[in-house]
């Protein structure tokens, strides 16, 4: 691979996709930026980070950044690599074609005396330093908080339908492998995540969300196992987390089974984590606290007794990134608004026995939260 | 997946490992750092990249910190669910476990007077703006350049023998979707490319090195291009450009073919290319500067009329990351050491017709330099 790094084209079409916005949604999210400049005590913002550069103007390329103002002399730089790609991708903004894209974008503003934020929690100590000179005017650089991370939390509907798009890849990967005879004992958990991958991949994915968690037996135990050439057994619990992505957008999905033949505590603990699953679902609403949410489930893992071997936070939001804004957990600040993508994702781990994680991906709506992954999750003996 | 993040584990072992150095080698790492920071202007350094983290202590679980101190009261933190991981991976360091890992660290010297080196290309200005009150004492942070990058550079044989590891693991991989007829008309670049990868993962690979580039026909043209649904056919040029991870270690490799059916210019092309190519290798030798490798080969291509053809730089550093440290190319400056693990891969790219690229990841020796990726690159007709 070249060192002038990949060109990301945009990915083929998949199969269920709402009415293209094309660049009117990311317009429209400039402009819902543009209303929190004044907020934030700055006339203008350089974007740097390549995941909200994608989110405010469609643009995939491996180097860019962005500058909005209040006045909405709005521009994009790329260097000569993606002068086709950026055009295609973000046809309504007029790109500044250089290598050093914060560069060219603060030169540009020279003269203009404005106030201009930078994402303090994405701009290194050295880039700082190096854009520091370019203000020859009366320019300044203010650091602002993750102001386009928070808007990222409400998902428009075609964001919706990305995130649903991946999820039912990994549903119907799931189903594939499953009828197709291999979660069975003798089979590996190496064998069992290539198979989950090459399955969401012939389900139209375009990438998986992050490294597949196949966890058997004790294996299971570990919240985030990488998996190894251990067999599946019969009587083991059998934990997969796994997702898929299309268009950037993420899914996150856990099932646990149990192969063969049961032990008491294995359902025990599977109907605790069920129930406090259903839980943290229901407690979903738009405004609720997050760490309300994470309360509902944790709740009934605690009256079990099981709140020890619970070592993790409820959920997280789920996007362009498969970690992102707003994080459900104990000690989580702030609510959940209508349309954020959310996991719901409590576990009970047995340490050298095994354990259980149920996960769904759903989105906050008015009324009941809309469930995106949709794979059956009674407790099932395979 | 959970908010709490992966759990990345020790892989397991790979065929041909070299005498495991345990942790004689990242000891020794340690303490060449250690050498470095009186001309760096500090007492101690405090590691914060991930990867640069795995290479001084073995680490790899996706949050830590390290310090290295003058006096060798060298430290590790990381989180509580990384306690087992960390003291089977980092057994000569005490750890100190905490969420915010660089603050434990900086309050560790606190009362030391040292000044503190950090990574200023890493570090953002919000975590710099964190840790500035944590100085209660005499205390100083220096920001310092990509020290341990340079370090990179240089590869042990216990590094060398992983790379080596990984560039088998595709020569093999593409040997085998040779050997299964896959490389023929009516195939989809996508569908080799997932081949590609299924079958590097078959000979042992833990992940690719990157997103995998198979372009045919006129897409050949196109540097970086994405796997599409396009159809091999019968008189293309089929580019392909891939690589493995073994232990954390990439390979990268280029082959172009001709589909069948062979037009003279393919031929012209493709000869011009692997000259320029055999340049660059017989150009790398210990000392040599990396611009002068670059135009032994961009000079071949030049004299056969195809210099603005020619579109990128001829190589870059291959280690831990995919693209690390040393670049070589046009505007490159210093030279090459004995140890540095690199690619060499010029390329010809003809718009609407086709492109060639050869590329292989060699070592440089004193004497011949290595060459890692084996798979023959005489002009073939598949």
């Amino acid at each position: 691979m070249s060192a002038t790094s990949q060109t990301s084209q945009q990915p083929a079409a998949v199969a269920r996709v709402a009415p293209d916005l094309g660049p009117t949604a990311q317009s429209a999210r400039r402009d819902l930026l543009r209303s929190h400049l004044e907020a934030a005590g700055v006339d203008a913002m350089l974007v740097t980070d390549l995941i909200n550069l994608r989110y405010l103007t469609g643009f995939t390329g491996s180097n860019g950044a962005l500058v909005i103002t209040a006045a909405g002399d709005d521009r994009i730089s790329t260097d000569g690599r993606y002068l086709t790609q950026v055009s295609e991708q973000a046809p309504d903004l007029t790109p500044i074609i250089a290598r050093d894209c914060p560069r060219a974008l603060i030169e540009h503003l020279t003269g203009s005396g404005a106030r201009i934020g930078f994402e303090q929690h994405v701009v290194t100590v050295a880039t700082h330093q190096r854009l520091i000179p370019l203000l020859t005017g009366a320019e300044t650089l203010v650091g602002v908080s993750p102001l386009v991370e928070e808007l990222r939390i409400v998902k428009d509907e075609h964001e919706v339908e990305q995130i649903r798009t991946a999820c039912q890849a990994a549903d119907l990967a799931l189903a594939d492998i499953i009828a197709d005879g291999l979660l069975v004992p003798g089979r590996t958990e190496r064998q069992v995540a290539r198979a989950l991958e090459w399955a969401m991949f012939e389900r139209g994915a375009e990438a998986i969300s992050f490294e597949t968690i196949v966890a058997t037996g004790a294996n299971s135990a570990i919240p985030h196992h990488r998996p190894t050439d251990a067999e599946l057994s019969s009587g083991d619990l059998l934990k997969i987390d796994f997702g898929a992505v299309v268009e950037g957008y993420h899914s996150d999905m856990t099932r646990t089974y149990v192969l063969e033949t049961v032990q008491p505590w294995q359902r025990d603990i599977y109907e605790v984590v069920a129930a406090a699953q259903l839980a943290g679902r229901e407690a979903l609403e738009p405004g609720v606290e997050a760490v309300g949410v994470d309360a509902a489930a944790r709740s009934i893992i605690d009256e079990a007794g099981f709140g020890e071997y619970y070592v993790h936070g409820l959920g997280h939001g789920v996007g362009l990134q498969i970690h992102e804004a707003p994080s459900i957990g104990a000690l989580s600040t702030g609510t959940l608004p209508c349309g954020a993508a959310v996991t719901v994702e409590p576990g009970v781990y047995l340490p050298g026995r095994g354990g259980v994680r149920i996960e769904d991906t759903l989105v906050v709506r008015d009324g009941e939260p809309e469930l995106l992954t949709t794979t059956d999750k009674t407790f099932t003996v395979i």
